[in-house]
């Protein structure tokens, strides 16, 4: 990063102002964390950011900005330029973009509105991008799938853990102890954040959840656990050096499974099968949820939503995986055409209370061909 | 939760469309956690939530909203509304507010842009809120402090591992080694993380920063740490069951201080008592920081800005603490009047490379006599 300035009479920019926790754009665009919202434009293919004097000198050694701007000297500029002291950063936005002469920014769909009016009001245009800010977002590196496998490493490693417990575990009448206590869905949680924290990954919000409460895909689970019931684990670590994800779902059972519970597993399995032979370069992810839908309907589990909530398969088949858990593309009703290079989760799920949930989830890149497998964990699910 | 429609003729009503880990206002409103963006609005004082199949029936069990509106439902309203398959959120928004009557949407300095820009379109008007969009999410309730209280349990937590850690650590040649190995920045933030983790909370980016790295206030650390360097650890953990943070900072050294670090440390301290006994209901964040930035002055501590970076005490002294790390209000050159209730970080620090930093952060409750401290934790340094 220097510190040179380029004025151009360019005149069209992309602009962000966000932080790189809540936006991957953000991060996809700076390669390095801040905390704090902060300002960032590409202009004549530059990547320009404006930082405060505590995030100044970390920019320059750690980021992909090529130059920097001190946003208390940009600060200073627009007091003079509007002669007050109450500044925004809109208004030191607007100091900047005259400077650079830019008279058009563009903004991602989840921009702020209070800064977007502010920008309006100053008299710059704004052209709002729908769907992905960086379009080559969506389709990932080999470097990024190598994150994204690493992602995918962390989460087998909390099936193996879980595996763990649920072996040593012992049943008394239907429920299960470890170490002499209830087994709960909270200590298996535990158990899977501090081994995705050994390998470098935070794992939050971590799914185990077992019988009827399975059957909200995003219950957490919590209390104890019992024998013989479907407990569905889902894993989307965040790898701290990287920034990107893993995102796997296995479904266990500890005890005996019923004809029902074994069905229910067998079907999803050879659900996510389909998918993953239907999925290649140019197929659409609608026809892909599509062909899921119908299987379940062929092996005769209904999807019904009453008042008590949905019954069945109610959410997408996949959804594209990065630095988002959840970005473009989808592959559900609203899905379009795959692109060569995205990498996607493949994860059907049947949830129906009193017989319990089940979903098995993996993630492949998209390939000319079909799919290459960027997730690998066995799919036993029963535990004697 | 009910599925009972209100329908007034109310005009104005707040609007929010986030999701809950990105937004601590959608989290206040809703008060459970819901991974993807959904539209919530404030109407006749009763919270309207509208939630996909995915979240329905968890909504009703957990969340504080009132009324729960089907999204597949209004999405069927908006494609016969504006005859096109292509529909948005904003559309469903729009379906929705004809419904209620609604005419104009008070919504949040960070709302999406694109959503707005529609809602626009389609004729609906919007008052942009600046600053906190609920207010009273600045005044901390007793059980809010309560949760505080337990997030900043969970960063003494850390600090006790890094005390052990320090403590069991060995110095050869300046390095310090623990079990053999060299003691690394990512070692102790593995285990701190670990002690947050086994507590229900989890700490992201965590920091154990040493010698010129801590210079940085916002660098992780990284790599081996070293005997006779000052050590800022900065743990600021959210507690999982409440989404509440903590954040507290102690500096350490291993080994022996020089009268200079010693003297460094001494009078980050003191700032803080001086910030700690200036803070109360009525007296602004701008003089309690002033009050630092004298005292540093007049002890011969300069701030400064150079091509590499700024020198000396260029941060705020503290920021408010909740849902989010850093809210309002501010103890800064920006802070306002403080009001009764809010709580607040009061973290001066001091940063000169070569000779290393010194933060040291509580968190404390503003009050009409002064103010009620939410965190403990010892202030000894030195660890022979």
């Amino acid at each position: 990063m220097s510190l040179r300035k380029t004025r151009k009479k360019a005149k069209l920019a992309s602009l962000l102002y966000a932080d790189t926790l809540t936006s991957p754009d953000q991060l996809y665009f700076g390669r390095f964390f801040v905390p704090d919202p902060f300002v960032s434009f590409l202009i004549d293919k530059k990547k320009v950011g404006v930082f405060n004097a505590l995030e100044f000198s970390r920019a320059r050694k750690e980021s992909a900005f090529e130059v920097g701007l001190p946003l208390e000297e940009w600060t200073e500029r627009a007091h003079i330029h509007f002669g007050r002291e109450n500044i925004g950063i809109a208004e030191v936005i607007y100091v900047i973009a005259r400077s650079y002469k830019i008279k058009v920014f563009r903004i991602p769909f989840d921009f702020p509105t209070g800064v977007a009016f502010k920008l309006i009001e100053h008299g710059l245009k704004l052209e709002v991008i729908d769907g992905m800010f960086f379009p080559e977002r969506e389709i990932k590196t080999e470097e990024e799938a190598r994150f994204i496998k690493q992602g995918n490493r962390c989460s087998a490693l909390g099936f193996k853990v879980t595996e763990e417990l649920l072996n040593k575990a012992e049943i008394k009448r239907e429920r299960l102890y470890y170490e002499g206590k209830p087994l709960t869905s909270e200590r298996v949680q535990e158990e899977i954040e501090i081994a995705c924290l050994r390998s470098g990954a935070i794992s939050a919000d971590t799914i185990v959840a077992g019988g009827d409460q399975a059957c909200d895909p995003h219950c957490r689970g919590s209390g104890p656990l019992f024998a013989n019931q479907l407990i569905i684990v889902d894993i989307f670590p965040r790898v701290t050096n990287t920034g990107y994800h893993g995102d796997m779902t296995r479904t266990f059972l500890k005890g005996k499974a019923s004809d029902a519970q074994t069905k229910l597993v067998r079907t999803v399995r050879a659900a996510q099968k389909i998918a993953l032979k239907t999925i290649k370069a140019g197929v659409s992810g609608q026809t892909v949820h599509s062909q899921v839908v119908e299987y379940f309907n062929t092996q005769c589990y209904q999807t019904r939503r009453d008042e008590g909530g949905a019954v069945g398969f109610f959410h997408g088949t996949g959804h594209g995986l990065g630095l988002a858990v959840h970005e473009a593309p989808r592959i559900s009703v609203k899905g379009g055409r795959l692109r060569k290079g995205a990498v996607v989760t493949v994860e059907p799920g049947l949830y129906y209370p009193g017989l319990g949930g089940c979903r098995i989830e993996d993630v492949v890149q998209v390939t000319s061909e079909g799919v290459r497998m960027l997730s690998h964990y066995p799919y036993r699910w029963q535990i004697t």
